[in-house]
């Protein structure tokens, strides 16, 4: 068996596939380099097609995370898979509070799904934030309920909740929201999708 | 905004659609729920049609679970990704070795990547143990000759690597491997795949 096995080579040999699948796009570098670390993350070039965001919103996550924000995420998969030595540079960090005691309490007690459950107590914390949501289309609808109350007011939503029930409409919701986004539009998404995302653009900080 | 809330709703309904896009499938009940697993995490029911496993090799990892086995994986995000609740409840836990300062300075002194050195050095501890690879190639290369060589034995591996340089070409190998396994051919997959399989079968246990 012969394969490459050196980190480095094998990331830049990815990128310049991704590079020649996708041609030419009229996005700048900063968003290429988005969607690109999305096609590398899923080995799916279907999703440069279905990613969206609003005017300038890469350019805000660069800068936000630049600037020590931290990243709020509705599950764990996402809070290991993004980029802990980049963050922890700026003395930011990732957060997950669907595992807190409170929350699982608060949810038995409510029925709602633990991850809404976990930025409703969050959201005095998420202003200037990163909210990176991967998985939970009630987690992304809550939290924009609590942005159109003006319960917070992060930097920049990236929402990508996955599957068939909720999470095409959860991203709909977020694309007419007032709020700085990215998404991937339809029922694909997930966790690594979130996270590839919000890496993109830690590894894009000046 | 209007949204179903209750979790258990929520995946009952998602498995209902998710069964009328499959339609009958030439496969077992057991077999058919991890493949309406792996298009519940995905959202993509292309998956449908490239999920592959050895004869008999769903039940050899339900049975693995049941009987206590522990899961090991290449990276955290397969790691949190696994229903520890389930792990728990048969002694068993998920372990990921790729953060360890031993790993890490081993890799720093080879330039091979973390994954596969994390396997090299986990290798006398995973005999019939369930292996889930969502991510690098270069581990599931390196776990494929380490069975190759005798030095361990493991019940089942998920191997389900992403991404266009060797991901394809190591679960092929897989494929031809003497060891039980499920996979996703082609170069989609991921950390969420791994681990939706492996909670598809923790799901089954008796």
């Amino acid at each position: 068996m012969d394969y490459i096995t050196d980190p480095r080579a094998i990331e830049d040999k990815s990128m310049a596939i991704i590079d020649e699948l996708l041609g030419p796009l009229p996005i700048s570098p900063e968003e290429r380099k988005v969607v690109k670390r999305v096609v590398h993350t899923t080995g799916d070039p279907e999703f440069a097609k279905i990613v969206r965001w609003s005017p300038g919103a890469v350019d805000i996550g660069i800068k936000a995370l630049a600037e020590g924000a931290s990243v709020y995420t509705d599950v764990n998969m996402v809070r290991v898979g993004v980029n802990q030595r980049l963050l922890t540079s700026k003395g930011a960090s990732a957060v997950c509070s669907i595992s807190d005691p409170r929350v699982v309490e608060e949810a038995k007690k409510t029925g709602n799904t633990r991850a809404m459950t976990a930025f409703e107590l969050l959201a005095d914390e998420m202003n200037g934030a990163v909210i990176a949501i991967g998985n939970a289309p009630t987690a992304l609808f809550h939290l924009l309920s609590l942005i159109e109350g003006g319960r917070c007011r992060p930097a920049l939503v990236v929402g990508t909740p996955v599957g068939f029930v909720g999470a095409a409409e959860s991203k709909e919701a977020l694309v007419q929201a007032d709020i700085p986004y990215i998404t991937v539009v339809g029922n694909k998404g997930g966790s690594t999708v979130a996270a590839s995302i919000v890496n993109a653009m830690l590894l894009q900080m000046p």
